[in-house]
């Protein structure tokens, strides 16, 4: 029986937002947490927490106590592009489809909703429904979250980000770039996944090679989409990297060459995990998917 | 012999001062940590790292291990300044004697550096040096922390720091806003002192009641300086609650009546720890330092 990504991920998606709703009081929410959850339940494609369901099926495991750590990866994602969108950084206006939370709310809650986003990631990882996890693997979650999230991470990748406006990177540059600001989190996806799946250490250790091979795919689609993508779809304005005279992939190699590029990452991502049985197919349809999306 | 409190706290601030500097490498650091630092070493007063090592003092206990977390809490703490001095918030142009983080460097930087501070805070929570503490202990050290500084917490108190703006409260909701704003953090300190130095239930019980006493009275002096202090001391502009229409207990009661609400919070905290012995005279000292306080 041929694997259906599509219900795959609509299945997934489904169960993820049910938990994140879950985390939010029913009724009577203050307007901090309205923000939060604009952004949060805005339709996210839930990429990183799939993946991290995913490594723990490819794995083997399928335990209770994931998707904790799986909503608290998308947390701290969303916190992250309220940020980027904020006046003082990109200041995007669309994001998801709808307008970003600095123009549907205030500049001074989206600030706040960023941080409260990133530090309920955190409580996140500390609440009951996670106790089924031993005490030792949720510190090590936690450590791993912030690493990649943190100003060795994520945030050094924005900060690089940054200072590339206007710069002319090379294709090195652009990559060690990318492998902190969208690669970091995606790797840390996948390492939390098999960590709590019960993965072996050369098992956890295919899976980040995995990780950081979709990662750096998932980027080069990003670029190309700001070329050639249509907005509707996408949920957010097009043609801004070259407005904004950003270093990208299409700008460097050209359409043709990103897109070869892209498909080689994802062959080094498929060979990292051939020695998995078909529990990885989600992962193996995943990498696919990354790769032909229209959004 | 009496107890020296100008002693106790300039060596505290020193051990504080050097585990920050420590968590950072000694050279070529990039931007993001240049800006990360030059917030954590403005020479602060160290107040929550400081309360959170006394209580631990209080209950007996002068573990190992503890210094993380009390560096995690000036972290935090100082992520909130960075984040409340923004444009899109308070639009503070000096603290802590200079240039607020957004004008010495840029809008984009402060913002991630403020970021940065709050992840790094929970990585600092699971590093090595931690290892003293077990883990189901550090895990509600997490907790405690992301409890205080989140959605519930600090940032609750933050979101109606600013409706507030304009607004005249009642005592009551003044106190709200504050038990959340300034309260959250330092209750939290002093139960991450007691917990870690193995305080008993009831200790940890009375150590967060006076850390809700004193953190009245703190942001109740902290209002009268914005009235009264000397901005070259408190090395930020004065008056500015006033000009911002904002409600401060000078406000609403007038100095004098103001000043006797804080002595009285001071005496309700120093009440709730009258069983301790003589460990505790740092905390007391401390709560009359809070209220003698000229920055």
């Amino acid at each position: 029986m041929l694997f259906d990504l599509n219900q795959y991920l609509t299945a997934k998606q489904r169960q993820i937002n049910q938990a994140l709703i879950a985390l939010f009081p029913k009724e009577g929410s203050p307007r901090i947490v309205q923000a939060m959850q604009y952004s949060l339940m805005a339709g996210g494609k839930r990429v990183r927490p799939i993946l991290c369901l995913a490594a723990a099926e490819a794995v083997g495991g399928n335990p209770e106590g994931l998707i904790g750590p799986a909503c608290a990866l998308e947390m701290i994602h969303t916190y992250s592009l309220i940020h980027d969108d904020l006046p003082g950084m990109d200041n995007d206006e669309m994001r998801r489809g709808q307008p970003t939370l600095h123009v549907a709310f205030d500049e001074a809650t989206a600030i706040l909703a960023g941080d409260a986003l990133l530090t309920f990631a955190f409580e996140t990882l500390t609440t009951e429904s996670n106790h089924a996890l031993p005490d030792p693997v949720r510190l090590r979650v936690v450590q791993a979250l912030a690493r990649a999230a943190g100003h060795r991470g994520m945030i050094e990748g924005q900060m690089r980000d940054l200072a590339a406006e206007g710069q002319a990177l090379d294709l090195t540059e652009l990559k060690a770039l990318h492998s902190k600001k969208t690669g970091a989190l995606i790797k840390c996806a996948l390492y939390i996944g098999a960590l709590i799946g019960g993965g072996k250490p050369n098992q956890i250790e295919a899976l980040e090679n995995f990780g950081e091979n979709i990662g750096l795919a998932f980027q080069i689609v990003d670029d190309i989409l700001n070329v050639v993508g249509d907005p509707d779809i996408i949920g957010k304005a097009t043609g801004t990297d070259a407005s904004r005279q950003k270093s990208t992939y299409p700008a460097l190699l050209g359409l043709d060459q990103s897109r070869a590029m892209a498909r080689e990452s994802i062959e080094r991502a498929l060979q990292a995990i051939t020695a998995f049985d078909r529990h990885a197919d989600p992962l193996r349809a995943l990498a696919a998917y990354i790769i032909e999306r229209k959004r």
